[in-house]
């Protein structure tokens, strides 16, 4: 699904950080004329210069206040940790009518640090597409990257129809599929499906890290399905992951301490040859795969594209074991 | 690596068990002629029919000892929880100087259940080739799963040399690159590598499946990285993963207990905030998937297409988050 704009959707559009996320965003709204000018604040002068060299901006800076004066949306894309001092910046810096969004791995906590700072008749539009690599930095951006990928936006209660509309329209037209929930519902299902995830699999590539270093090499050298698959995941940015833990605590801690009892129930099956019960889990474990593959991997509701996903994934796929 | 076999390199094989292993070996083994004859012993009847059915072997019983008696090789590609009872009807139904190999995911049970239960005069070869999909039964194998994967041998002490070097010239005809090692060295880097995977996929998947429905149905739609990776390794066949946590008990668990402890390392730094070791860790992680990169994701070594799966995977790929 690549839509092509008629015209810009935004005047001006400021980045606040440009990382994975920004830079590729960036390069969608410059290659397809979603808006008619980028600019960014940035943490050093070194990625200043190199956003301007990668042509990701029409202006950069590093100081928000001179990147967001006269942006029609600021898009934050800098990790959670930094968002209250941001919101400090965005103070008394923005002109009325300016929406403010985000793409934040949790939305409660941009919602605590963000919307407070903001003055009377500014906009805010929490956000977050559901996309990304294990790769980090100005460099690592492509245009694609959202396509057929969901978007989720949690609108403040009382906030404007027309901003969130207009944030799913650039969404939209860099390829995503938007839905609206509330942030905290947000919180507990990337808790789930994304967070707890990336925390086993930092976890599983730490407890093989410490292994001596024969086997090390040896566990690395026969690295098998799993084990690859999470050291990629396992190499996810670590300021943005140890911000998302910090940030989305008790979500967290909650399915991880779901996901222990069930471990340690499994542990005691093995321990004690309960091979019925092995075999139950493993069975029911099935269905729930069923369910994603019988959904189209979620997207052959919504095009074309959807069928030759979902052939993808109930085709041959090759892994070690 | 396609090689192409000049004469066939055994006689008769003969398969114990028909799934996705054996069913991938018998379609190479008859595209590329690497023997003269293939005959096999499944469970079922039905299976029986079906293999008929789909070519995979030229003679297929229901009886074991109707499969084996002529065959220069018996490769055992049935679960591991079968072995003992499939070792008792081998005994006395082999001829001399026959070969018996296997497939299994755990070496040391295999040859507990196995090597006592044959005659003098019957080599024995114990196998894994580390490859695989999450789909099982003779209908899902496909003569390319080995290609440029890693074959495990564990040669039993005393054994003979000319044995092992025709099951391994039979690997290397099928596509792989075969390694000799002890059997207890192969469990405890396969616990690491892919039963402790599988065990935390899982588990899980199994956590996610206990969630309300509502709340599950989400989590299906909006499954990000790593969860989706992870359904797909928990949708493997229940019983060979079954046997495979039964007979790699100790290995199992020994690496289980060291990813307790660092996963409740983890738990706690995140209770009480502690950025300092989630960074740290995450930072650590890094390193040992630029290990994987940098080993050109262990094959470079070996073929030209090295540089294209490196490439692969240095390259863009996309995930949700």
């Amino acid at each position: 699904m690549t839509k092509t704009a008629s015209q810009p959707l935004f005047n001006t559009v400021a980045f606040v950080g440009m990382g994975l996320i920004g830079s590729s965003m960036a390069r969608r709204i410059k290659r397809d004329g979603l808006a008619n000018k980028i600019t960014c604040a940035v943490r050093s002068e070194a990625t200043r210069d190199r956003v301007l060299e990668l042509g990701l901006a029409d202006e950069a800076y590093c100081d928000i206040k001179d990147a967001v004066g006269d942006a029609d949306l600021v898009m934050l894309c800098a990790p959670l940790g930094a968002n209250e001092a941001i919101g400090a910046q965005l103070t008394g810096a923005l002109k009325k009518g300016a929406i403010v969004s985000d793409v934040g791995s949790v939305k409660q906590s941009v919602i605590r640090d963000i919307a407070p700072q903001l003055d009377e008749g500014v906009h805010f539009v929490p956000g977050h597409p559901l996309a990304g690599t294990e790769h980090s930095g100005p460099d690592s951006g492509f245009p694609e990257l959202f396509e057929e990928r969901w978007c989720i936006l949690t609108p403040v209660p009382g906030e404007s129809e027309d901003a969130a509309d207009k944030v799913t329209a650039l969404w939209e037209a860099c390829g995503m599929y938007v839905e609206r929930m509330d942030a905290d519902h947000h919180d507990r299902i990337l808790g789930i499906t994304s967070h707890l995830p990336h925390l086993i699999a930092y976890t599983i590539v730490g407890t093989a890290t410490d292994l001596e270093d024969a086997l090390r090499q040896e566990v690395i050298k026969f690295s098998a399905t799993g084990f690859r698959d999470f050291t990629r995941i396992a190499a996810s940015d670590p300021t943005m992951w140890r911000d998302v833990f910090l940030n989305n605590r008790e979500a967290v801690l909650d399915v991880l301490g779901r996901f222990q009892e069930d471990l340690m129930a499994l542990q005691r099956a093995i321990r004690w040859g309960e091979g019925d019960k092995l075999f139950e889990l493993f069975s029911r474990t099935r269905e729930i795969r069923r369910g994603i593959v019988d959904a189209g991997q979620y997207f052959a509701n919504f095009s074309a594209e959807g069928e030759a996903r979902q052939s993808d994934e109930t085709g041959k796929k090759k892994t070690d074991e």
